[in-house]
């Protein structure tokens, strides 16, 4: 038995040759003539052996160790820092980066791939460069010419890592709240920041040999709210007039002592006097940090993936090892002694969790990287308006992938350790750490609560419905092929899809409606709302995978596995659709009481 | 804002006084003639002030410090002894035992609230007197008169603390592969035993002077399996000839490094010709240990809810602290600047989740209690017959409740921690300590889905149902008080409970039925049943309540609060019951796949 992580590379192939059908589509943009399948195979198999091999040995003694916080700087766990300088030098932060900064131009949805490797191997390691891509992309979008120059191609590169300070005490999802300052510093044509923040991951530590923050505060003349925030750059080190390295007035004052992630530091960071440089237009620096938050908001996603992967893998290995009182039924093929204690696999609660675990994560993954497909066709379609549809599906899924993904993980990495028994809630096994990991993810980059109204609110009701009906639209014509196949266990799949949809748009509908009069009403259903986008994904997600299987060849292990995952989602755990499409009809009917 | 525990006094008077009306039961007792309601409030209000003020400010720093492992020995984090010495002097782990063996003999009833609140206060704490009464009744049950003589008073009075040691690496819920044996030692009139077990809470520990050990193991003739089975006491010191203390062969090889419970030693323990002492018949040492164990698992519901009450306290007083956000409606009484954050408290998504803390804990409260209420009617009804059924009945409980109120638990820290942000995260606010403790309770004491298969197979199907009708008796008698009372809302309460009581009998009879041709059909469903039983019981627990709440003052707020949550419980929360009906239902017709 192995609880190693081994990265799923037979169901990433399969989702991106299969579900997605992605090489189609890479073949039809011209900067990606050398892209296809076996290419991005090969990329996903380098970045595999790169995860396991560097990164997921560091999970547990990171864990273990932990950061230190001496002297006002950040000393990482053994290993991390070598780890990291590899990484780099292998050119991993730049997969997806456009050419013309630097990069290596590959397709969004390999980089959704190897966020979900990094998330499972070790998720305390991929917090340092989590911001990365956001941090260029903010850089790329609102930095003046001098700044790209100055900053941009250490960050994009991860020669120099970053961060995002946006959280003070009183200021966590209400960013109005926020009071950081900015005064002018005429002398440097720059900015004087001052202020506190929180919860700042990586505010400090001895990966790189620079940290760059990008900082939310407020100039002398910025108006009360959101609308008053500015965007700056502010180094740990910055260069002085003759190239000389100067301490900025950033300092770390400590570090939280956490549930887990112990192996990523949580500071507490004062900036007093510290020159920054503003990143696009006074005021405007919550749109700019926006750039960098969503990008972020599909890597937690993937991490929800990730840890569901690890909790399925370990759990399946663990209970066809371990054995335990005689099975009531055992599959055809073992020839076990009558009498004799079986593996807890065999036993129906254990199945019925494993079936869970796996339906759970090989949806999602489906779904996952179909919203790095939709962020490339975003990015690279030919025509605008085709751009523009992608976009805003992307940024429609986006929430729902963040907050059910990252529910959906922790519960998963909870049964997993039930899978093991007593030896789930010690160390030794990981189930414990990957539950204490992975809670955070349904923390931050904006609570699951704030997904679900970011969701509906906005997305669905205040865009009048047109990003929901395109992806319906897209549901409802996978139903239709489903149906169409002729195969009964298909044409069920398809029918039950179909009138998921039926219901989305029904109960949709019923919230708009109600809404007017009951300003509330959104609000209390919100979270059953993006969870029944969710299951309806997931369906989705089954439903295309069942009638690719049903095509592929009768006698392959991996298709036939497919099939009864797929048989087994539409029985059992779909039925949280309609529990889901009940509490959002009692939360139409029911006032909630204040308590 | 306090995050202080609170003991939740006036409604744990509530339930005994008026949702059990205990003190009528305890008036007919000739033993409880001095026990009324106003001796049992001021029971609870002075281990309340014990609890608060002994045990519930050790519950960080013990977290924080956890219990060191020194040469073969385990020493306990700062104050937990002098605690320990107090609470035993104090006379607290005799509160509900018989006066014939030097208790207080007070109800049971009130020993489960002392239980909730200890764990509540400091579950890690609570572990190491957690065999106490185990181990007592246990030895009162089954013990020779040499064996009470010796050992019996110290363990009772909890001078000496007890363990449980089953565990050993290759069996876990499966007894039957035990391997530690135990050889005549005719010299001592006793036997040696030899073995190794793990997971061992408090095999050592520094806070008595003795740790008597409660040892499962084969004797040389013993038959195969659980039928083979003997139990033995096994001292760490025994008495010599001459009265002098002598290291018996008992070893404390290592302490796991655990999620949880950090304040608790969880040993590693080493046998080795170690003198013990036979409790009961040879080979019969399960059904002894039966005894400790059934206990146990009401300790550890208990346990359940001990935990979410204090993550629905404590999240109900961030929640009002916390401002975030302005709200869409604010409470009838608040005055509330336009345009200013608002208590988070205030928002939708937070009020669904501290309703559905407050409505999960407070109706557990009441069923967790009330199988305290049957185990005093087991234990001193003058009818024997009225004694069985109530033993009978509290037999069927014990199960649902274990298992419901510990996932319950989980769930409720969890959310409670949601409700924290990010501040959830860190140690400093708690919440993350109680889901990383409260976690176990899902594991020990039987795994949850054990306690499915006890509750279903066992206990409904093995007994044709017996129980259950019993069970059902008590909530079909509510229902039709509730509905003869006139209200619309309770009798809305009560033809819901009535449709429910249906509903279980109706699927129990085609499970019964099912699984004639189908074995596995009730390990399928093993799991979603416990849990249906565990919304009937709340949903019971609820229709008592408003029924109870709607006769009181209308000004008064504790029954004010009583009413709405009640409705909200009926609206909102229990369409679980639904869910898991629905998932019974597809578990009577899908066949479960291997995987």
């Amino acid at each position: 038995m192995s609880l190693d992580y081994q990265v799923p590379l037979r169901d990433m192939r399969f989702v991106i040759d299969e579900w997605i059908d992605a090489p189609a589509w890479w073949r039809s943009v011209p900067a990606w003539e050398d892209v296809d399948g076996a290419m991005a195979q090969q990329v996903l198999e380098e970045a595999a052996r790169f995860v396991t091999e560097r990164i997921a040995p560091l999970n547990s003694v990171g864990d273990l160790e932990g950061c230190r916080f001496e002297g006002g700087e950040v000393a990482m766990p053994a290993g991390f820092r070598e780890a990291y300088a590899d990484f780099v030098a292998a050119g991993w932060p730049t997969l997806a980066l456009d050419t013309v900064a630097g990069g290596q131009g590959l397709p969004q949805l390999l980089e959704v791939a190897l966020q979900e490797m990094l998330a499972a191997a070790n998720h305390a390691w991929l917090m340092s460069p989590g911001l990365t891509h956001g941090a260029t992309a903010c850089l790329m979008a609102h930095g003046s010419a001098a700044l790209k120059r100055d900053w941009l191609p250490k960050i994009a590169s991860g020669e120099w890592l970053t961060t995002m300070c946006l959280t003070e005490p009183q200021a966590g999802s209400d960013l109005a709240l926020l009071r950081a300052r900015a005064t002018p510093d005429a002398v440097h044509e720059a900015w004087r920041i001052d202020g506190s923040k929180i919860f700042i991951t990586g505010g400090d530590h001895d990966l790189t040999a620079n940290v760059v923050h990008l900082v939310l505060a407020r100039l002398p003349d910025a108006p009360p709210g959101t609308k008053g925030l500015s965007l700056f750059v502010v180094p740990k080190w910055t260069l002085g007039a003759n190239g000389e390295h100067v301490r900025n007035g950033v300092h770390c004052e400590g570090i939280e002592k956490k549930m887990g992630l112990k192996a990523s530091p949580t500071c507490s960071m004062r900036f007093e006097q510290a020159l920054g440089w503003l990143v696009g237009e006074p005021h405007r620096g919550l749109a700019s940090m926006f750039v960098m938050m969503n990008a972020a908001r599909l890597q937690v996603a993937m991490q929800g993936v990730g840890h569901a992967q690890l909790a399925w893998q370990r759990a399946h290995a663990y209970a066809h090892e371990r054995t335990q009182m005689r099975a009531v039924s055992a599959p055809a093929h073992h020839e076990g002694e009558p009498g004799r204690a079986a593996p807890i696999a065999f036993h129906p609660a254990m199945r019925r969790i494993l079936l869970d675990l796996r339906a759970s994560v090989e949806g999602e993954r489906a779904i996952g990287y179909w919203i790095g497909y939709w962020l490339d066709v975003a990015a690279r379609h030919p025509d605008a308006q085709e751009r523009q549809a992608a976009g805003q599906l992307a940024s429609l899924l986006t929430p729902v992938a963040k907050a059910f993904f990252t529910a959906n993980g922790f519960a998963a990495a909870s049964s997993a350790l039930q899978v093991f028994g007593g030896y789930g809630y010690i160390h030794e096994y990981g189930m414990e750490q990957t539950v204490r990991d992975c809670r955070v993810a349904m923390l931050y980059e904006g609570t699951n609560e704030i997904q679900a109204i970011d969701l509906l609110v906005r997305k669905v009701l205040g865009d009048s419905g047109g990003a929901l009906r395109a992806l319906l639209a897209h549901v409802t014509a996978e139903a239709a092929r489903c149906t169409a196949a002729g195969d009964p266990a298909l044409t069920g799949a398809g029918a039950r899809l179909a009138a998921l949809v039926a219901d989305v748009q029904r109960i949709t509908g019923e919230i708009a409606q109600g809404s007017a009069d009951d300003r509330e009403l959104p609000y209390r259903v919100a979270d059953d709302y993006l969870a029944l986008v969710g299951w309806l994904l997931l369906a989705f997600a089954w439903a295309r995978t069942l009638r690719i299987a049903l095509n592929a060849p009768a006698d392959d292990p991996f298709y036939a596995e497919k099939r009864t995952t797929a048989c087994y989602f539409f029985a059992y755990p779909l039925a949280a659709f309609d529990h889901r499409l009940q509490l959002i009809e009692v939360g139409c009917r029911v006032p909630l009481p204040h308590v």
